[in-house]
């Protein structure tokens, strides 16, 4: 940020968003006009052509072309359509992408199929503090398979050091859901191939905002969420990647009709499907594909280089801006202080967090709050400004000069620098 | 259909529709006007109130008040709402069923829990030439369980007979997809229990069309499909049913965090929820269920033993025409002769089957066919007429009067009695 002056103006921010190359990827979205909204992390805002689109699946596609739809409308190649419109967002080549279910339920499949491939090696790595759900849809993988399996979480700082011999499988987060903080996929994929391990990546706070390259760094198996920054809306689905050399070596144990060779032969006996298709399951959820579709072609011409390049700016400006204005407000920073190990999140911690969270929706801006005393700000590229930054800086200011727990104060201080 | 003339003419069908108590709920759908749908066994059509609901679950909800809908507009308790929305529907007590991921998934997620109940049993029993996607996943638990699973499967006619000892689990689906053919849940379960195994129920062809009673009938476990009879649109979320004696017993090995006793905790150590929300995994796919709400709605004030009733009557209806009308094309019934052994469909074999169904759907008559030579026409009771088995049965006469394939003709013979 080193054309950004000391003191940065409201005009200053104008000035960025009047040059920001992605400016007008705002168009694509609808915003309430009143708000400030820094939760794109948790939840994508609603593409503007979405609402139109839904529609028509629902009123055509469904109402009049019924049951014919499967074929006609294409809903039926809904989840490698939407693969191959994620892949080039991942660093991927299209056929080792697909959607489905749940980011919960991918990751279930890719660690038990990951398990039985790398048998009889049994331990699955993964770091303390992880995303809940990751932990415990390992958790209950391990219990569903008794001693072949055994799940060793370690610290965060300890990961890299970790050694990976006789390791089966690592399952990180590649941007930490609390502190932003980025894991180099490429070094820590190298080294547990060295060892024989593979590693699952969950880049459900990295899709959409961060520039990945899997193919590139060798990555074996990811998994992500849809409703994030890749604006599926709330509950989308989710996506899950298989590196092509592993594809027809992998059996997932949830084998439902959709991944079958051939579904409909109603054959009594599983055959998986070639390719990346064997990781499907059920019926696809048209709806929520269709909104997935149109979120992702928010993306359309769009390189992420640069939105990467955006996100680091609006993360800089939040936290050169909030050393400015808020120096003795009590606010740890939380996140990474160097942007380029940061993802599209900033993250402070102030023991009154959730208060100042709620003060802050009260005047229309919207960040989250992760328990126990974690804020969280999200910057989605395509439609987030730098005057937004701004003004939601200005706004915690103003709520922090006028609060009755400024007694409390203690400063910045860089947790994690 | 004893009042029933010899030879139904299509105003004895007006008349039986002026007399149907549930005429009115025909209202309920959008339906083409030129189109006679006898699928909704496979899609249910769309009611005449959802595409509105969705555009205000898509504009409002997300678009205006974005992440706070997870509180404000109840996004989080869709699994639960929908769940009691079902629970009337299949002879349950609400806090037993809930809405989730797909059939497959949900059958996945059972008959783990199960199984982990039951061991040292390994057995599970199902029928050949079940719902294929049934058959599947439980090939899927059976690979990755390695020795702790044995799947065995019986002819259909022997599962009543077959032995439950030494059974960990019982799975069947409720009425056959092919042929209609309805299993005796009581008796079935009753059989199980005394050989000290459960039944896992795939409800998928018989929720929102037949009476269900699983609480009477002291079913175990069932799952089900939210798109057809439940009118959910195409991919709807499915659901599942836990008898409440089970609940604290099981523990389903897809973990994710909406199944956490306080999922927004963030603790790292899985802590099932109580009741049936453990049954959850991932986030809820919220424009998906808002869908399923609104197809349930459709349910609202009837009573599911009219619903049986007029079901009964629409296949004995088609029958009783086709025997009249067709005579001699070469068709054998597949599915029960019998209504109180029959789902909500008939079922037809032929040679030329797939072709006569791609005959009907250029008339606007759409049914479906299932390899090798099965035609199935399903009937909704919310929205099939009794003129539209008519004029149904009025263009396949015509189509087979016409058709090359008459030499082939061998009479109606009854496969399934």
């Amino acid at each position: 940020m080193d054309t950004v002056p000391e003191n940065i103006a409201r005009a200053d921010c104008e000035g960025m968003d009047a040059a920001d190359p992605l400016a007008q990827a705002r168009r694509r979205f609808v915003l309430p006009d009143s708000t400030i909204y820094l939760d794109g992390n948790s939840l994508g805002a609603l593409p503007a052509n979405l609402p139109e689109r839904i529609a028509d699946v629902v009123s055509r596609e469904w109402g009049k072309d019924l049951v014919g739809s499967w074929n006609t409308n294409g809903w039926i190649e809904l989840p490698q359509r939407i693969g191959a419109q994620i892949a080039p967002l991942i660093g991927a080549e299209a056929d080792q992408v697909i959607a489905a279910d749940s980011t919960s339920v991918n990751l279930f499949k890719l660690a038990a199929a990951a398990l039985l491939h790398q048998a009889p090696r049994r331990i699955v790595l993964s770091e303390r503090g992880n995303f809940p759900t990751d932990l415990y849809v390992l958790q209950g993988l391990e219990h569903l398979l008794g001693g072949r399996m055994a799940l060793r979480l370690v610290e965060r700082d300890d990961i890299a050091g970790a050694s990976a011999d006789g390791v089966a499988l690592i399952v990180l987060t590649h941007v930490h859901y609390k502190t932003g903080e980025v894991h180099d996929m490429r070094a820590i994929t190298k080294a547990a191939h060295d060892a024989g391990a593979l590693v699952l990546w969950d880049l459900s706070h990295s899709a959409g905002a961060m520039e990945l390259f899997l193919d590139r760094d060798a990555a074996d198996l990811a998994i992500g969420c849809g409703y994030k920054y890749l604006n599926g809306g709330p509950g989308a689905p989710a996506f899950l990647y298989v590196a092509r050399r592993h594809q027809e070596k992998l059996h997932q144990p949830l084998s439902g009709w959709m991944g079958h060779a051939a579904p409909f032969d109603f054959a009594d006996h599983y055959a998986p499907a070639p390719g990346i298709a064997r990781q499907l399951c059920g019926t696809p959820a048209v709806l929520s594909m269709a909104a997935l579709a149109e979120g992702l072609a928010t993306f359309e011409g769009i390189a992420m280089a640069a939105v990467r390049e955006k996100s680091k700016r609006l993360g800089d400006l939040f936290l050169d801006l909030l050393e400015q204005r808020c120096p003795d407000a009590g606010f740890e920073i939380a996140c990474p202080r160097d942007a380029d190990r940061r993802g599209s999140q900033v993250a402070l911690r102030h023991p009154h967090g959730y208060e100042i969270v709620q003060a802050l929706i009260a005047r229309h801006v919207i960040g989250d709050f992760r328990a126990p005393d974690i804020l969280r700000f999200g910057f989605a590229p395509l439609y987030s400004r730098y005057v937004d930054v701004w003004d939601a800086v200005d706004r915690l200011a103003a709520i922090m000069a006028d609060a009755s727990w400024r007694e409390g104060r203690f400063g910045i201080r860089a947790a994690v620098t």
